[in-house]
């Protein structure tokens, strides 16, 4: 294993280190327990957005704090979800009177863990509402999860979460806006190699020279298949099938396209696949609207993508629209 | 070789069709001979400021098309100067009455391609001035350059000369300004891995799975030395030690600090490396007061990360911190 860190069991907490002296103009990095608030905190009055989740997926979350999006984040251990106290410890420092959403992946120690945590926060009369984002279209329940996973999709939720905040919606209308885009979300990826959890040391599965996985899980969990490697045409045109299979676009549906690398992929190839999945939507004639390509919902260095499908009506794309600026998405 | 590519012979234009889509918005995309504008164009009276070189490195040159930084990209095939032709159609649509510069990494193809489309715009009656980056500690003279290599650090010199030239700054005031980024620019850079040319199909050189690279190219040609893979404060401390030794930076000096990565480096590394680096300036009483963290001058999907140290006086740091709006940089 050859990666750019030290003692691998302190890796998370030497990455947050740096992180917040790179960017303290943004955000506060808090330890024991970790998690990450905005700098100046939640503005007095307006809803906290929180989300969270193991390491390994970086930006997300912690790079999403800041004006517009996220009022704090919750990062734990590689690939491992958060403890119940670090995210009540966050719930207590980023609450600024209005109550808290938490924005949590379907996966089932995230699910449990932020569960606990919002019982204890009411338990001392901090407002809660949650919402489940399992955008994933590739499988039902998988290694770590009941039902379908949380993926890419979560920062389509986190934008708009934290834009209806910013504009002094309630609790109840942020986690309303947050539910309308879970429902109107999908996801599928695929991977050309694996990852390594640093404390584990070795690749999380093997994958042949020539194959891919479609479907993969943003922890390396298994897909749907695996295939030969083809061209980026071919693992595009699955990868949005599927998508589309799964929701019902009614042609001149608005939508965000968002393609993801799992992040060891460059930028050229993101946008090559950009390119198919965009003539795709096209011939089915969806209109994409907006556009987001990058390596922000990863999986440590495993090259790979992901294709995220996000209908905008016109009140989700004035909140995608509207102002951010965090350590990976200024707008 | 697995990728996300359709024909490898046509990566870039693949690439370059799926980045004018997905961002039409901020560029465009021009084809035959292949290079990229603002949208809308360069301001009225207002100096181009160009780049360009080999891809491969993207985001570098073409993601930072836009309004404060480049007003034109030039993009090569694979880790391949542009040609002169490609260079002058960019010069001929860039310019906006006030002249253009240059800014031109420092391989001899590059520098020979540039000079050459410099003389035919000139003969055209544009004028043209050019500046040379070669910011890279690592080695005089290598497989594709004689003298030092220009590296990262002509982000720096990029975002610096838009925001002069977006200030109303004369061509041979932007020119100054970006010399005086060069004259103060150090980088030097790791690889983990190598990285896979697309129509070459196999790893541009072999590194053993307990050794990296030390003072690589961007490009994988040769460093200072390989040694056993270490920990990152190791490998930090190789990188800035180098940085250090070849700029007389007095204590108190205030610097830009960017940790870049080459492509296929997580983030969270990234941040690691930046911890360490930042401890190790601390340590010699130079000043960060700006800082950057991200894969925005890379190799394909290489391993690895690159330190730069630029000085900034007053006049940089205004510049910099100058609003920026291109698809892979937005203040």
């Amino acid at each position: 294993m050859k990666k750019l860190l030290d003692d691998p069991a302190q890796a998370v907490t030497d990455s947050l280190r740096g992180f917040g002296l790179a960017h303290a103009d943004q955000i506060s990095v808090h330890t024991e327990p970790n998690f990450v608030t905005r700098a100046g905190g939640t503005p007095a009055g307006q809803v906290a957005v929180i989300s969270g989740g193991g390491s390994g997926h970086e930006p997300l979350h912690a790079g999403f704090v800041g004006a517009g999006m996220l009022d704090a984040a919750v990062p734990g251990e590689v690939f491992t979800s958060p403890t119940p106290d670090q995210v009540l410890a966050a719930v207590q420092a980023a609450d600024a009177g209005a109550g808290v959403l938490l924005i949590v992946k379907n996966y089932t120690g995230d699910v449990l863990n932020f569960e606990t945590a919002a019982e204890l926060a009411e338990a001392e009369g901090i407002e809660v509402a949650s919402v489940l984002v399992n955008d994933d279209v590739a499988v039902e329940d998988s290694l770590y999860t009941a039902g379908r996973r949380g993926v890419a999709g979560t920062l389509v939720v986190e934008k708009v979460a934290g834009a209806a905040a910013a504009r002094g919606a309630s609790l109840a209308e942020v986690a309303a806006l947050a539910e309308r885009v879970v429902a109107g979300v999908r996801s599928m990826g695929v991977a050309l190699t694996a990852c390594t959890v640093p404390h584990v040391g070795r690749p999380s599965f093997d994958l042949a020279d020539d194959e891919v996985e479609i479907g993969i899980g943003i922890h390396g969990e298994p897909g749907r298949q695996r295939v030969q490697a083809a061209g980026a045409s071919d693992i595009t045109r699955r990868l949005v099938d599927s998508v589309l299979d799964d929701i019902d676009l009614a042609a001149g549906a608005r939508v965000l396209l968002f393609v993801n690398g799992m992040g060891g992929t460059p930028a050229s190839e993101l946008y090559v696949v950009y390119g198919v999945a965009r003539q795709m939507l096209a011939d089915q004639g969806v209109e994409v609207v907006r556009s987001l390509v990058g390596s922000y919902v990863t999986s440590l260095e495993m090259q790979g993508v992901s294709v995220t499908v996000a209908v905008l009506d016109d009140e989700l794309l004035e909140l995608w629209d509207a102002p951010v600026r965090t350590p990976a998405l200024t707008w």
